[in-house]
């Protein structure tokens, strides 16, 4: 790279309403290495900034096991323990966020893993305790991340890779849904670029009956979401991720796409890929 | 921060003949919180451009054991087979690594946690094998390293943090000693920094007798080094460390000061800190 270059890579405003996705993955890319070798290089090939953000997968489970911490679930909820802390952050901060760095740098894609304390990218609050003491658990909101930060990054060149640990900026790492990173990175991110929130789930998108993975909905604006809700065919599991998907479209990002991790190459080759959600045009 | 300021940071040529410390410290800082968190809120407090470099500590093995995974050891030498490497991916990249940039953006650091996979900033070789199969360790050598490529996150504002981990290009993160990383690391920026290399251990530094913790040397340049070779006074032990060390020094590397990570900020104060090794003036 020469210097002019350099210096116009880094300007600020040059940046603005660039296209940048933001691509989140769950256990069952990860715990599956051909599907995430594919994944890594689908997402690899894909145009413009981008970042990943991953969960965790059975791995940290089988290693608390290993080493003999339970999993503590108090009412159905995880509780994150200081020992469950010790493993997460082994697990996802280092042997899954390092081993997908890897790949992406075999596949030419310049990344970097990181956690919410990396950079102060992500800072959290620790969940107050109310009926039920969830631990080392962080809750982020609208000033959990500074755009212009995790942008100085990406503009550098690299490309951000999360997993789902935050920080209280006060020395304590914190266990963050995956979800919600992604969907508050993009909120916060579309201040300064076009961006698009990809989930990537184990089905095709939202289907019109579950249990046909033909009868997939390719667009749902926020007329035909309120449309689909009254006529019951969004239905109860899926009812959450929406609502939040529509959501981070109110707060500005452009697009939430819900698909199936193993289709990412149809983005790249501009086909139709899962379920696009948007404001109505 | 603004525009201006982001620009003007992130041009190559202004930064050349500016200071940069390249600081590793052992497990004897690391195993110890109360010395990790003086350490590391000295290493805040020195101005200029630094990275840190951290070694293992006892954790690693600790944690191998309660997996269940023996130490292997060849003629002496540690092996790295796949379930230790999985270990100290764990404990280096994810444990370690992340409570000591916790720790770091606490005290106002703007830290980033790496490997050498991370940003492609270290690539290594997997060792080959000739009577000793090593494992999963690789080598480094003076085309490792791209300096402008590390050289953009520090301008980016951000302080690296790297652990014993580097990669081979191919997906495979290898295991790599931490001396080796801040040498090569030190020796590479030399082209676009002023650096000085430290190395923190367990002593006050080079001592005129080994058991007179009050006999520290100050300063030893390339003729006094011969010297002290003649009459003895270098002993076997740090012998390999000072051929290293002057080696590091006649590639480009201004001064290696070898200390006690609990007196590093007397370096803050322009206080003698160590023992200084450079060439003679």
């Amino acid at each position: 790279m020469d210097k002019t270059d350099t210096v116009s890579e880094n300007s600020v405003t040059l940046q603005e309403n660039k296209s940048l996705y933001i691509i989140k993955i769950g256990g069952n890319v990860i715990d599956n290495s051909e599907n995430l070798y594919r994944f890594l290089k689908d997402f690899e090939g894909l145009d413009g900034f981008k970042i990943l953000v991953h969960g965790g997968g059975k791995v940290a489970t089988q290693i608390a096991e290993e080493l003999g911490i339970e999993a503590k679930m108090v009412d159905g909820r995880r509780i994150t323990d200081i020992e469950t802390l010790r493993v997460v952050t082994m697990v996802y901060g280092g042997l899954i966020n390092k081993n997908i760095v890897a790949q992406l740098q075999r596949f030419g894609n310049n990344a970097i893993g990181l956690t919410g304390a990396d950079g102060n990218f992500i800072r959290a609050k620790k969940r107050l305790v109310k009926t039920i003491d969830y631990g080392f658990v962080g809750d982020i909101d609208k000033d959990s991340i500074n755009p212009e930060n995790i942008s100085r990054l990406i503009k550098a060149g690299f490309t951000p890779v999360f997993c789902a640990l935050t920080h209280d900026g006060e020395g304590q790492l914190l266990n963050t849904n995956a979800d919600t990173i992604a969907s508050a990175l993009a909120v916060s991110l579309s201040s300064l670029y076009k961006t698009t929130l990809i989930y990537c789930f184990e089905k095709k998108g939202v289907l019109q009956d579950i249990n046909d993975e033909e009868s997939l909905i390719r667009e749902i604006d926020t007329i035909r979401y309120e449309e689909l809700k009254a006529q019951h065919i969004i239905h109860s599991g899926m009812l959450p991720k929406l609502d939040n998907a529509f959501t981070a479209i109110s707060c500005g990002v452009k697009a939430v796409i819900i698909g199936k991790s193993d289709d990412l190459g149809q983005l790249k080759e501009n086909k139709p890929f899962g379920t696009r959600l948007s404001k109505n045009a």
